[in-house]
């Protein structure tokens, strides 16, 4: 399967439509002040990894996209799109944090499902996401420890 | 080309989390005291026509999904889901007019490459998608024209 640049740097138009939502809904002093568990990655992390991973996911789609019977992974890697999409908006825009914790659960299920239709479609494809479903484990994880840990807090959510 | 239930409800959980950001964020106050066009619609109006044309766009992706070399359709498809999700959280959650008129002006490119595609593969997938190129440019003068109307105001933006 080679370079198709026409639909790789489609699939990353559409990343670019997510990475606005980070670029927008910054974490800024509200975040500062949740009580955070102490493996948290420090800000600078989140941008860096994502940029990596809008890479992979772009290449892997673009392997995928090339191949005949592959309408259902790409409909699911379109949910993952929506939900990486909505999650910052939610937990930085409205500071839910269970709101997000739903979120990032959807998501790591959208992840998690097209990684594996990538993987019976085209095996590279598949290993390329394998960084974006630990990824989003992580993610989720941290969202469910901030949950935890800020349900009582002033500012936290009931 | 028949229903392919699984696909269709795929497409459609990728516009339930679209749909989710304009849940999240509803126009309220701040809205109500833009200066807007005699023509906008009423609030009303706007989930109702989304919620069709999320089953209009959901039924097309299915069809789509099912030919050979859909890969590139599919991919721009990814494209307008992205930045329908980006629209809502900036418009009504930063109040960015300008931010917005970028983003819809975007997702109106998106759409149209989307209806261009799936008419060329599939003429009843681009017929379906019709409402929506005609709902997003209608989107996108609607925040034209708010922009324009409340630049020099006390909340609008410069």
């Amino acid at each position: 399967l080679g370079i198709n640049w026409l639909l790789f740097l489609t699939f990353l138009a559409g990343c670019a439509g997510v990475a606005w939502t980070g670029a927008a809904f910054k974490p800024g002093e509200w975040y500062k002040s949740l009580a955070k568990p102490l493996w948290t990655p420090g800000n600078w992390v989140f941008p860096v990894v994502w940029f990596v991973l809008y890479i992979l996911m772009s290449y892997a789609a673009m392997r995928v996209a090339q191949l005949p019977e592959s309408g259902q992974a790409l409909a699911l890697f379109t949910v993952q799109t929506a939900f990486a999409a909505l999650w910052t908006p939610m937990f930085f825009g409205k500071r839910r944090l269970f709101g997000g914790l739903i979120v990032v659960v959807i998501l790591w299920l959208a992840v998690a499902a097209t990684t594996l239709e990538f993987m019976r479609l085209d095996q590279t494809a598949g290993l390329l996401m394998v960084p974006y479903v630990i990824w989003a484990t992580l993610a989720a994880l941290l969202n469910l420890q901030v949950w935890l840990m800020n349900m009582t807090g002033p500012r936290g959510e009931k």
